[in-house]
């Protein structure tokens, strides 16, 4: 059910311009119309509905107060965008948000001048921004810099990083803190609870000598009304009060981030008369303005298509349960059954299924925050004290602790479990969030093994053999959404390292695939079938140690070698063309293939369009099969990237 | 000039269950001695002197206080603990340190039962200490957990995110901040600071209610001489005064950490009394008690052998300027040719050369303390203004940057250069700061250009190359030490992108180099001739692009190729074999090795053993080659991680 929300006022919006011409009352209503018109263009597409939500009012003032573009406004993680984008010119493309050649859902550089710097990984803004203005100051043509950063995203290390060398630099910038005192997960870390300490502090009692200072800088009309300016600049503590003020931040805050009231006359202070580095505490709440997304469990954080009325969404009808919820049920299958299971979330507990683990073992389920390396080095820690830590991370946001993945783990050859959910293309969070290197990033460190799950079966047999293996630390992946179907046994086997299995034995080509895209390359099988040929189709299982007896047979055997995963050069094929160089298996010809994705990001489409954009369908295997064997190609165009 | 310091206390310790049985007044001797025979030791071997120094009595005092190796006593970065290795069994191979078979110059697992988690990079000790404190409380046989960790150290955002999350969790554990006031680099960052204020504070004026309290939580024989008390816990702030107690330590300090009065005491009462997380802040010099050490500027922070008396270091007689200080100089001139060019180090100026560019251009070189991740987006910040950020990280380092060198960096394509120290092996710090992994983690990058310097002329290409290309990202990487002695030019030249050049025109095989190997090759080349073989030597310059022309041509004209690279599998010789199999060239038959770094870690030794440990001599190329060409291999015996 579709709405048209009337807007007249944002009707009249063609960019950020347009807000600057109009009074403070006139952007209010601005505001309000431009929620309605986020909840109705949300509902059609899905999206990150709540962060965006929360950010309405901020959205409005800061373009209304601050010169964008030509100031650089930078959104920390950037899922909160889709206000923004409303307001800077693509109101006309906001219902083709995550889509396949629509908006990205995150702000992106090639997309307007108005994202100054792309974001969708947290915590960069304040880096960022802090790049602007050296570069603002050492005579590039640009303003002021904006970072717009969450309370989760600043308890993040690199955020620490940056207000560190931000307070010690002194150049003028601005970090907004949005405060909603929720990440994805609820409030972790002693950061939220200082930040939840400050927000408690009586307003008004509490103002002290920054505050007074503030006030008797503000512009004249509104020193003017100090009473008034006291109420706006609410909260601000003086002296060693806070730690941002620790790190050489003035700050200012908290403030209702719903209060144009509030918004506009501080940022038009702090617009004034910042001399240096400057942190702005706004308070929003997550879902602001729609009662189905206030009041659920996540905010709205991330929703299907709904009804704009009832808030109600869109459900799909699964065949299969997802990979997540068979790592989740696994993992706590066998921490019943080994009191030395432990897991590790970086503020991801449920998409990383953890929260089935959880709810049964809540003390043995460790959220660390958004702090990935800290994670993996905590993890490596329990791994050294005897327990078996279960890392369960994103790949996308592995490559966050990839040195201590390295020096704490490999180097050290501890058993840390590596649960790497989201392994290759991820669909509408597009190619920010691809889980394209993990393999390549793992795979040449010395004592790691590396699995990837071509179903959920193998899933659980892969976390039955990731908690049996103490030898060193072990990895499996496996993608985002849900399972082939296969029917799922009672408990996992252990696997034998280093060993693959095939599937269906062939004379002519072997398709060897490692992972995910074992359906797909049984499906090219059935296309090359039809050709004449006779395939053996083989589930390699692991990347490292390779089955080189399994692999030294497929290319003794058969006239064509068809290495297949989902996943960037330098991995699983990588690995085994060298391996086969080093036996001298290509000396006297070995018709290989190695498909990996292209050498290029893959924007969001749905995970089937991602993967034939990146040239990985069946038609393509088979394809690429064919040109192999030196045969005629019957089938479809071959695309490398 | 060796000295044998006398020293019948140490002779008396065999391990630290010796140190608890002395009386504290011989426990202070004990120290004297010890430090005498660090000094003795290190003038025979070089190493960590000034950090070892500076923690002589508090390795004395954790030792006697603390139940090692039950308790978990584990030194950030590691280079501090020349004493520890003394005191826990090692002293009859302290002569050893950093020498091919001998001690690590770090902590290390293998090597002790004392050595709970190995380091060498920096900022990790607080994360494993958690690890293991989690491990005690879930019946591991493991004690308390004690970190070590610097003031330089715990500024890095991975420290952050384990005191947040120690705080949170609440556990009884022990963090020990050693503050000399000075990392490898003079004090920078907001943090600094921050402790020199606390350090400034007048001890006794300042103590106030935690510091009476703690007091009077101490054990009855020091209650009773409360005034002494008093000053052994001196400085402690109360309430929101430090940043420690924010994130929900209880904090104890600043103490002197040469006074063994204050040290043992305060120890003890922490042990005693603690229940959940203790910050003690420790005051230490570095270089204590050594004059030449504590009078130079970086306080003995890594020396060569030298002299115990007059602290005079051993100077090696270089022929060739070192990379290091070419890429220095080469910046430097490109930077006064082109006033956008800025640089980035991660507290590193003089071990990156940017040291050179710092006394000529103050203004434009940023060292952003011990922050990797925040360091690259910055750079990407600034290369987003349109500036020409230098962002000079040693490979093993850039790992802790990777994910901001994928999210930030490449998928937004903006032109940050990468010089990249320390590729491949580096000698005596051994396998934690080999420069194994960068071409792999950056080659798969999309829009990446990665190169590799063959000698320091090249280097200053490279330079001038990165400094001309705007396109995307480009890194470049170079080796430890000295150059090869080649003339250098005026001035580099920008290379032609993806092309490699051919040094000498074969027929029977081709050794296709990547980066600083080539004269290993080269000579290699010799060797083959000597057998009557015909050689054709090229260098790649590039791994991305790579130069398929040049490669199919010598794939073409070759009976074999052969490609070296001074790096893991995955990278330049994976990328080469990808692409000759996406062109059929491997479908006839190609004798082709990529000789890599083996599947191992490589201890340290000089570099030319670790490179003979990994098979990259030329005698191993050789026969390598040999072997490629089904030629009866004459040179050596080949061997193949």
């Amino acid at each position: 059910m579709t709405t048209t929300p009337q807007t007249p006022t944002l009707d009249r919006v063609a960019g950020p311009a347009d807000l600057r011409r109009m009074d403070d009352r006139t952007l209010a209503t601005l505001a309000d119309e431009l929620r309605t018109e986020v909840i109705s263009a949300v509902s059609e597409t899905g999206g990150h509905l709540g962060s965006s939500l929360g950010v309405v009012e901020l959205a409005v003032a800061i373009h209304a107060v601050f010169n964008t573009p030509m100031d650089k406004l930078v959104w920390d993680v950037g899922h909160q965008c889709y206000p923004h984008k409303i307001l800077t010119g693509r109101r006309d493309r906001i219902r083709t948000l995550r889509q396949k050649d629509g908006l990205s859902g995150f702000t992106k550089r090639s997309e307007s001048e108005y994202d100054p710097f792309g974001a969708a990984h947290s915590s960069t803004s304040i880096s960022a921004a802090l790049g602007f203005t050296v570069g603002r100051d050492m005579g590039r043509p640009t303003g002021d810099a904006i970072a717009v950063i969450g309370d989760g995203s600043i308890s993040a290390g690199m955020a620490y990083e940056a207000m560190n060398n931000a307070g010690a630099e002194g150049r003028r910038m601005f970090v907004i803190l949005n405060d909603n005192e929720m990440s994805i997960a609820p409030p972790v870390g002693a950061m939220s609870s200082y930040l939840s300490r400050l927000y408690a502090n009586e307003p008004l009692a509490r103002m002290k000598s920054l505050a007074e200072g503030f006030e008797s800088a503000l512009p004249a009309p509104m020193r003017d009304g100090a009473k008034r300016a006291r109420q706006l600049v609410t909260g601000a503590l003086s002296g060693s009060g806070t730690l941002f003020e620790e790190l050489g931040f003035d700050y200012i805050g908290p403030i209702n981030g719903h209060d144009m009231d509030q918004l506009l006359p501080v940022l038009r202070a702090a617009r004034t008369r910042a001399t240096g580095p400057v942190l702005i505490h706004v308070c929003t709440v997550k879902g602001k303005g729609f009662a189905p997304a206030e009041t659920s469990a996540d905010r709205g954080h991330g929703v299907s298509k709904f009804d704009p009325v009832t808030g109600a969404q869109a459900k799909s009808k699964p065949n299969a349960p997802s990979y997540t919820k068979v790592f989740g049920q696994a993992l706590t299958d066998a921490a019943a059954r080994d009191p030395n299971i432990v897991a590790v979330t970086a503020a991801m507990p449920s998409g990383t299924g953890l929260d089935i683990l959880a709810d049964r073992f809540p003390a043995r389920v460790f959220d660390v925050g958004i702090a990935e390396q800290h994670g993996v080095t905590f993890a490596a820690g329990m791994a050294a004290s005897g327990l078996k830590p279960f890392c369960a991370i994103y790949s996308t946001f592995l490559q966050r602790g990839y040195d201590q993945v390295v020096h704490d783990v490999a180097l050290q050859g501890l058993p840390v479990r590596f649960a790497i959910d989201r392994a290759g293309l991820v669909g509408a969070d597009g190619a920010t969030h691809a889980g394209a290197f993990d393999v390549a990033y793992l795979s040449n460190l010395p004592g790691f093994t590396v699995m990837a799950a071509s179903d959920e079966a193998e899933l659980m047999h892969m976390v039955e053999t990731a908690a049996a293996h103490d030898a060193g630390p072990i990895a499996f992946r496996y993608p985002r959404g849900n399972g082939t179907g296969v029917t799922l046994p009672e408990r996992g086997q252990v696997l034998q390292i280093g060993k693959g299995r095939v599937l269906q034995e062939g004379a002519d080509v072997a398709l060897l695939s490692f992972g995910a895209h074992l359906d797909e390359a049984q499906a090219a099988a059935r296309l090359l079938e039809a050709e004449g040929l006779s395939v053996t189709i083989a589930d390699a299982r692991f990347a490292k140690p390779l089955d080189m007896e399994l692999i030294g047979q497929l290319a003794r055997h058969h006239a064509a070698l068809i290495t297949i995963e989902q996943g960037a050069r330098g991995g699983f094929g990588a690995h085994v063309l060298q391996e086969l160089a080093a036996r001298g298996a290509l000396d006297r010809g070995l018709a290989i293939r190695t498909m990996t994705l292209p050498d290029r990001f893959i924007d969001q489409a749905s995970p089937d369009q991602m993967y034939a954009d990146a040239g990985l369908t069946r038609q393509d295997i088979a394809a690429v099969a064919l040109q192999a064997l030196g045969r005629e190609q019957k089938v479809v165009p071959l695309r490398m990237g």
